[in-house]
């Protein structure tokens, strides 16, 4: 099954004073599209919690390419699809495009993490469901 | 006990097209000047919530007048002040200045509010401590 | 003519550690449904310069009154309207509800801004022309 | 010269509802983080234009690894540096520590760009001046 895709039509408080889309939105932009991804698929943060007691899936890295400006209302179509996984995480890939236009290209490496109250960081990571690896892709 | 001081330097991020700080932004700040209110005088998330079982205090109503712009590295100066008491709520007034020049003046009413699993919102409001008033004023 | 109706589904990254919207977002959503009143009757950016020399319409005063919490995946519907004009300035109301629950309801007092390079702000308030006020009722 | 520290105390509404640092703010601080460093070598964004000729030094890319997460009340030091010089863009690094303990590593490859009414864009990449290098360097 490929990749999900959201449509984000850029707004005048996402850019910044040389009127191009300020670049920590596109970050954002991203979360959406996994989010659109894992809730289109029943992987709702409920649902993680309820049928696999995972607290979600937080990021390790992340990056982005910036190929050309976006401005106020262009209509951003961002295409979100889990591309490569490992044992307790997996990479999302996202592209942005605006009609034919490649505007940028991102990725996300996300941990599959789990309750961890004695853990310092309150949370840990652990093996992936193959049930999650099989709704994601 | 007079007002809580906090220093913001305007963000090239914070700056909308025209090269003027982006609305919401003042809001932003207003939440961390009371915050910074609250933390300073040992009313943490979580002293709230050992101390008095609250969950904090949220929102019930906001407003801001915006009285000259303000840019890129501008140093605002916001302070915060619990200026009015009822039983369930309070009100926060926020005065922002650069240097001499009034940037804004805006106001928050926020609720105390407690657990309330059984509820809808999952929280409910409750009457706020006079430890609490104390501590603020 | 009635106001202009925008959705928006709240997102993880909308939301504060209780879960719910954290608020200066409202005025984010407030300030998209503004623009979409006016890309929607012809008034983009670019038409308020080259018909009628104007910037834009900033903020002079905003407020939101917060009735019900909104949390990720809640779809928000957000009626904005043009309630009131003066000589320079007009008033947006914005309703948000999420199916038949109240959000929030705010507005936003907007001044008609001219370029004005001598004045200090770069920026000097303008009588709004009628086709404005025409367009946008 | 090394590069240039700058600190923040994360926010409420800086975290989500896990209560942690929603990312893309991280990325947010990376901006400003350099602002600070250009700013604080004489490099302001009106000293690009009237030395240089310059509309400043947009991103083409850029990333981060998330090491260990940051929550409401960490005070984040940031440390950014100018690493990488090639003809046109350069590469800046940037260390996020709360004191002993790694929370993030970023980067930012930003390009200096001149006006360009005639391209598409509006902008177009220009060669570095060898004085900006040894101002940031």
């Amino acid at each position: 099954m490929p990749g999900n895709k959201t449509t984000h039509t850029v707004q005048w408080g996402d850019c910044d004073p040389l009127g191009i889309v300020f670049y920590p939105n596109f970050y954002r932009w991203m979360d959406e599209g996994s989010w659109a991804l894992f809730n289109g698929r029943g992987l709702t943060l409920e649902a993680m919690e309820q049928r696999f007691g995972s607290l979600g899936a937080p990021l390790v890295e992340t990056g982005c390419a910036f190929k050309s400006p976006a401005r106020p209302r262009d209509v951003l179509t961002i295409e979100s699809e889990a591309v490569e996984w490992s044992k307790r995480s997996f990479r999302m890939a996202h592209t942005f495009t605006c009609e034919d236009r490649l505007v940028a290209e991102g990725f996300e490496v996300r941990v599959w993490v789990l309750d961890a109250p004695d853990h310092p960081a309150g949370i840990r990571s652990g093996n992936i469901p193959q049930e999650v690896k099989d709704l994601l892709s």
